[in-house]
C-alpha cells in the first residue's frame, strides 16, 4: 500500500519540491468536469482534494476517466504539474498543483444516484435528511469537520485530566439494578432476569475514587427519557471525572474550568479553519462566574419577568442566563451553584450553612446546560439519612452503600456531555449534528 | 486544597530537599502498628506510602491517633524527617524519609471490620471473593497496579492509531436490529419497541471508513453467549479499527502488529516494576509470524495429537499453537489467517485463490485470541451475494447495504478485546482481573 504517498498528499502538492514527482493517489472523485476534450477530477481523500487532469491522448486512461461519477473510489497514477489557475475549491486545500493522470482504475462506484450532493460547501438538509443518508452527508467537508473537533475533544479531554493526575477507567454499562434514584433507565433481557443500561458511572466512578483517588471515565450511558428537543438524545457519550480529597466543591470547579479550557484551547489550536468556517471564535475566562441558583432566578426575575417556582430553572432560562452573563462578565460559561437538596439526586453533598440546598453546580455553556457535578456524601451514615430523605430505601443500595463501609475521602466530580461541547463550539443548531448515528426516541437508524 | 503535596508526595520524600519541610497530607491508613508509646501509621495516596510518626507528647496527636484503624480516610500535618531504618515495605515506594506527626484529623473510618485484609502483597484469594470485595481489593497494591497498567493500554492504543491518521470515533450501542449475522445479543425495551446491544461496532466504523478513511474506537461491546470461561465476558472494552484503501488483510495485519507492539513498549516503558511485580518481560518481534489455520490445524495434528474438523480450532488448540510459535519463531503472537467462509461474518472478504477461505485473521497471543480482523467486502454486489450465501436476507440488512451505495474504497480492520491483552501481558489467570467490575452470566454486581 502507498502509505508515503496516502499520508503526505496535503504535503506533496504544497511544497515545490513536488513538482515532477510521479505519485499514485487512492480517493474518491469528488467532482468531475468535462472541460471540451478534457476531463477535470477532484480527487478527494482524508488529506485534502487536488486536480486531476486526464487528456484524450493516452486513451487508456481517457476512457477509463469517461466512465466515472461522483463517489466513484478510484485509483490514480501521474505525474505532479505546476497548476496555471489558482484553486478550484478555496474550502480545500488543493494548493497550486495538480496531477497529470496517466493511469486510472476504478476500486468501487456508487450503486444508484447519490441521494443527495455533497460537494456543496453548507448542505442546507433538513436534520432528518441529513441523518437518513448519513453514511454520505458525511462526506461533506463542513460535517466531516465536526467531527474532527469531536476527535479533538475525545483527546484533549483524556490528556488534560491525565495531566492532573486522572486514570482512566472503564466502568459497566449492564446494570443489576434501575438505581440511582432515577427512573429513566432501559431495561434489558440479561439471561434468565432483567437488567437495565447504567444512566451514568456515578457509582462505579466514586468505587474508582476509593481505588485511584482521581478517576475519569469516557462512555456511552443511556437515558431512557422521551425529549424531543435540540438537546438531548437517548444515548450519548458523558466525559466523566471524580476526584478524591477535595476541600469542597469549588475544588471541583477549578478542575472542571481547567479541562474546558484546556479543551477549546486545543481546538481552537489545531482547527482555527474549522472554527472559521463554522463562524466561531472560543475563548474562556481563566475562571468562569459562580451563581448561586436563586441568585439566577432573582436575575431571570428581574431582568427578563420569568419565574420558576419548582426549584430548578428551564431551559430558555439557561439560555437567558448565559446571555446575560455573556454581557455582564464577558464569559461564554457560568457556574450555576446550590441547587436544592430537592432536585438534585441523594448522593449529593447537603450544604454545610444551608441544609436546604446542595454543594453542587451546573456548568452552562453559551445557552446550554453542559455538565453537572459537585461533592458527593461520603460518610456512610450520612448517606443513609440521605438516601432514606429522598424517600428511598437503603436496601435497595446496598451495593453502592458497601463502597462507603471502607473509608471514602471527602471527593465530587461532574458528567458533562461530550456531544453538547461540540455542539455549543461550533454553533450547530441541533445536538444531533455532533453525534456520528444519533439515537433519539423515533431514531435507531441508521 | 494542598494539590502541591498531594501531587508531589512520592517527589517530595525520595528528595534530600525535602528533609526539615512542614506538609500537609491526605490519605488512607494502610497499616497502624504501635511500638511501645510510638504510634507508626502508613499513610497511602496514589503516589506510594509513607510512614508517619506519632509521639505521645502531643497529646491532642496521639489521642487521634490512637483511634484510628486501617483504611482510616485523614489528613497530616508534619514535619518531614530523614528515617533511621531502611524502607518497611519495598513493593511501594516509602524511601528513605518518614513524617513527624503535629496534627492528625479523621476525615472517614470504615463502617464495620474489614472483610479482607488488602495489605498483603498477594491476596490469595478467590476469584469471587476478590471480585465481591471489589472496591476494596481494589485498594491492594499488586491489583490496583492492574489498572494502572490498563489506563497505559487505553491511552496508547489511542496514541497509536491517531500517529497513524486514524480518526476517534463513537458508535451507538444500541441497535434497531440483531443483525451481523450472531445470535447473541441483548435485547433491550426501548420505548415503545424493542431494541440491541451492539456486540461490535463493525458496521459503524465501516461507515466511518467511507468518511473518514482511518477510524478507531474504545467502547463497550455486548455479548449474549452462555461462556463459563476465564476468557470471556458478557461486556467487554473493545479496540476497534478500520482502515481504506488497503492492497489486502496484510496492511491490516501489519498496521494491527504495530498497535500492539506500541502498546507493549509503552506499558514496559513506562511500568517496569508492575511487569517485574507480575514477572513478566514484554518483548515481540517487529513481524509476528502468519501461518494459515489449515497449517496450525495440521501443526497441531502432527506435533499434538489433536484433530478438529469443524473449521476452526478451540481454546486449547490456541494455547498449543501459540507453544509452537514461541518454541519455534520466538514469538508471543502469531496472526492465524485463512479461515473458512462458513466460520466467518457475511462481511469477510473471501480470498481471490481460493473462494472457501477468507482474507481475514486471529491475532493469537500468549495461548488465548485477543483481536479478529481482517479485510471486508466493499462492492455492493459482492456483499449482496455473501449475506444470501450465509442463508440471510439482504432486506434484513438495507440499512448496512446503504453504506456500498455510495462507493467504499477497499479496506478492513480489527476488534481487540483490552481486557485479554491486559490479561495476557500480566500473566493472570483470568480475565476477569483485569476488569474493573466485570460481568458475566451470574455476575452483575458490584
Amino acid at each position: 500500500m502507498d502509505y508515503e504517498h496516502m499520508m503526505q498528499r496535503t504535503l506533496i502538492i504544497q511544497t515545490p519540491q513536488a513538482i515532477g514527482q510521479p505519485v499514485r493517489l487512492k480517493g474518491w472523485v469528488h467532482t468531475r468536469r468535462d472541460h471540451g476534450k478534457i476531463i477535470f477530477l477532484d480527487l478527494r481523500d482524508r488529506s485534502g482534494v487536488v486536480q486531476i487532469v486526464v487528456v484524450p491522448s493516452n486513451a487508456v486512461c481517457y476512457a477509463a476517466a469517461k466512465d466515472v461519477c461522483a463517489e466513484c473510489v478510484v485509483e490514480i497514477i501521474g505525474t505532479v504539474k505546476e497548476r496555471p489557475g489558482g484553486t478550484v475549491n478555496e474550502h480545500l486545500p488543493t494548493g497550486g498543483v495538480e496531477i497529470e493522470c496517466t493511469s486510472l482504475s476504478v476500486l468501487a462506484r456508487p450503486v444508484d444516484e447519490l441521494p443527495v450532493d455533497i460537494t456543496k460547501e453548507d448542505m442546507e438538509l433538513q436534520l432528518s435528511t441529513l441523518l437518513d443518508h448519513r453514511s454520505l452527508t458525511l462526506r461533506n467537508k463542513k460535517i466531516n469537520d465536526i467531527f474532527a473537533v469531536y476527535d479533538c475533544v475525545l483527546r484533549s479531554y483524556a490528556a488534560a485530566c491525565r495531566m492532573d493526575g486522572f486514570r482512566e477507567i472503564k466502568t459497566p454499562k449492564i446494570l443489576a439494578a434501575a438505581t440511582e434514584g432515577g427512573a429513566n433507565f432501559f431495561k434489558i433481557n440479561y439471561f434468565d432476569r432483567s437488567a437495565y443500561l447504567a444512566q451514568s458511572p456515578q457509582f462505579y466512578k466514586q468505587a474508582g475514587v476509593g481505588a485511584f483517588e482521581r478517576v475519569f471515565e469516557i462512555g456511552p450511558v443511556f437515558r431512557a427519557e422521551p425529549h424531543f428537543t435540540a438537546r438531548h438524545v437517548n444515548e450519548y457519550i458523558s466525559l466523566d471525572a471524580e476526584m478524591g480529597f477535595i476541600d469542597g466543591f469549588e475544588d471541583v470547579m477549578i478542575q472542571l474550568e481547567k479541562v474546558l479550557k484546556s479543551i477549546t484551547v486545543a481546538v481552537a489550536e489545531q482547527y482555527p479553519l474549522v472554527l472559521e468556517e463554522y463562524g466561531q471564535t472560543l475563548a474562556l475566562p481563566e475562571h468562569f462566574p459562580r451563581m448561586k441558583l436563586a441568585e439566577a432566578m432573582d436575575i431571570l426575575k428581574k431582568h427578563y419577568g420569568k419565574e420558576t417556582d419548582d426549584g430548578d430553572i428551564d431551559a430558555e432560562g439557561e439560555k437567558l442566563i448565559c446571555e446575560y452573563v455573556k454581557k455582564e462578565y464577558d464569559s461564554d460559561a457560568v457556574f450555576l451553584t446550590h441547587y436544592p437538596v430537592a432536585v438534585r439526586p441523594m448522593y449529593v453533598m447537603p450544604s454545610p450553612n444551608d441544609p436546604m440546598v446542595t454543594e453542587s453546580f451546573d456548568l452552562l455553556y453559551r445557552g446550554v446546560e453542559i455538565a453537572t457535578g459537585g461533592q458527593r456524601i461520603h460518610i456512610y451514615d450520612d448517606l443513609v439519612v440521605s438516601i432514606k430523605k429522598h424517600g428511598l430505601s437503603p436496601e435497595d443500595f446496598s451495593g453502592y452503600l458497601a463502597i462507603f463501609k471502607n473509608g471514602m475521602p471527602p471527593h465530587g466530580g461532574w458528567g458533562m456531555g461530550s456531544e453538547r461541547v461540540v455542539q455549543k463550539m461550533l454553533g450547530l443548531g441541533n445536538v444531533r449534528e455532533a453525534i456520528l448515528f444519533p439515537r433519539d426516541v423515533k431514531r435507531l437508524e441508521p
